[in-house]
């Protein structure tokens, strides 16, 4: 390697050095995909009619949600906890006006969950500020027929009787292979594809894992009200 | 948010900017997990006898390789093409001494296929240089029982005749659920855990996939001699 490369690369690291530093983590920006521009996107909320198998365009869907996880922690066993709570998702435009062929980008932009386990207590999940969750909803693969989606998901699972938040280095991918409206609103089928995805404690995030998502299941219900998603957003529980 | 917040946020930003025109792309070194320590570990070449259900000690395999992946290009179709060639893998030392209990460490550190397809041509495989290819071989889940791998993948797919160069920004997960040996040779039975994984030009990161890779089944064949494995390493195609 050249000397150039070489400073430049002595140069990189150092400036790593200082934005690790900054930010108290070792973890750097990671964009999975593509982000959506918010421009010109409007929040959804209740009331809404959502038509099935119809093309609508973007804007910024909040929605309740809910979710059943199992963790892993090694030494402790495996835990399956009940979630509910909301995720706002930024839908793009769509690229055709048509549902068979048109492909849409989504980002989720914020994710709030609450759940309660007798043994591990009380978690919340969030959205990790650190990755920008994203995905798409693909061409039908049959015309008119259901349309697959996926979105790459970085969460945080504050684990508050243990007082340690873990978070995931890989997505959490999920999706649903079967989605009948844009968005999937009361389809409680969707699931996250993994296996064992290793979950790292935020205050040691170069040390080995602490747990391991081992599934989940999830749906998204209907739109939420303005102000139950704004609760949602100030940190209630609902 | 505080100014100095903003301010910091701001810095952050700049320095980035430069990381990413010094590189010439948007990648920023990416680890999805734990790094092997290289340090002691000794690489291992043919003549092997792999025990089964037996720990051993940590050591660098060098390992005939091949995989059947599907690419689907939009607006071009599905392509599956058969790949052959080599890996490198850091496998750290067990845990236990236990074949049920022990936990093992492993890196990909090299890897290289080359598979040709009748109508997009040569393809060359080799692993993502910005990114930590990391996973472990687990507990068994009964006593003397198989055991199960995962194995987070970033690779760069060189498509020669269409003169692009794709690559995974969400791990390729290599896995096997049933494996006898460590490590699993002569075991055809690995696939990759994945739901239509996009990939992203090299020469465009922060555009839109061109491509997904929507199939991957892949086995690791026996150990190679040292010159074989030195043949992959130097580009040949044996």
């Amino acid at each position: 390697m050249s000397e150039s490369y070489e400073l430049g690369k002595q140069l990189r690291q150092f400036l790593r050095g200082i934005l690790n530093e900054k930010e108290g983590a070792a973890q750097t920006y990671t964009e999975w995909g593509p982000r959506v521009d918010l421009a010109g996107l409007k929040d959804i909320y209740a009331p809404q009619k959502v038509k099935r198998f119809t093309v609508r365009p973007g804007g910024i869907d909040n929605l309740a949600l809910h979710s059943t996880d199992t963790f892993r922690i090694p030494g402790q066993g495996e835990f399956t906890v009940d979630f509910s709570g909301y995720f706002r998702v930024a839908r793009d435009h769509p690229t055709t006006n048509d549902w068979t062929t048109c492909e849409v980008l989504v980002n989720i932009i914020d994710l709030r969950l609450y759940g309660k386990h007798k043994d591990i207590g009380e978690i919340a999940v969030s959205l990790n500020p650190d990755i920008l969750s994203t995905g798409q909803i693909f061409p039908a693969k049959v015309a008119n027929g259901p349309k697959a989606c996926r979105i790459a998901t970085g969460a945080i699972f504050e684990l508050r009787q243990l007082g340690v938040s873990v978070f995931n280095k890989e997505p959490i991918l999920l999706m649903n292979e079967g989605i009948k409206s844009i968005p999937p609103v009361n389809d409680p089928s969707g699931h996250a594809l993994l296996f064992m995805v290793p979950l790292f404690n935020r205050a040691d995030p170069d040390g080995k894992p602490m747990a391991y998502l081992s599934s989940l299941r999830y749906g998204a219900e209907d739109y939420l009200t303005e102000s139950k998603a704004e609760a949602f957003r100030a940190g209630r529980k609902l």
